[in-house]
């Protein structure tokens, strides 16, 4: 499968926990809602994160898409970083740092599963 | 699930092309081999990033295991890090730039499955 991968920072000032809580109860919801991308087959949230050795990681999360085919997977960045998009982004500027999301695509190899 | 993610780099003088292969066909079945870690329920490779304008992204693979717990979890961290994890890490450091991985565990949330 492709995937869209994306390392966010919470947006300054905002707490572990009111970022993970938002994360988890405001924007979830609404990127998987009728505001959503399409075609995405898959949607995760990996938060608190943390070094092997327990200090924080330089990031607070990563968010996971998932799709069947590049087709799909263009078709949900250009929902995003287009007009259509304008919701989610709103939404993200509320609780992650815009200015230092890093965002990727790449192909998903399954070594064990 | 808990997981471990990695953010890697090519090592330098490596095409793309070679880092690729190599971890395919070399480092990941010796990960999922005796050498390999215990506790691990679903390992994947992330390859070919990308940004979504097309230009390459700051890394050039993403590792991440799976665990039920976090005591599956840790005792994958003891492994890898430990006198066990030596053939891995070596054999990393054959396609890896192994002075800017970038390694975190975190908690993960289907949003959508």
């Amino acid at each position: 499968m492709v995937k869209i991968v994306a390392l966010i920072k919470r947006k300054p000032g905002m707490s572990r926990e009111e970022f993970s809580h938002y994360w988890a109860t405001v924007h979830g919801p609404l990127a998987v809602g009728p505001a959503g991308p399409p075609a995405v087959q898959r949607y995760t949230h990996t938060d608190w994160l943390l070094q092997p050795d327990g200090t924080p990681a330089p990031f607070d999360g990563v968010a996971e898409m998932w799709f069947d085919d590049r087709p799909g997977l263009q078709a949900c960045l250009d929902h995003f970083l287009g007009e259509a998009g304008t919701p989610l982004r709103d939404d993200m500027a509320q609780f992650v740092d815009m200015d230092s999301v890093i965002m990727f695509v790449g192909e998903e190899r399954v070594v064990k599963s």
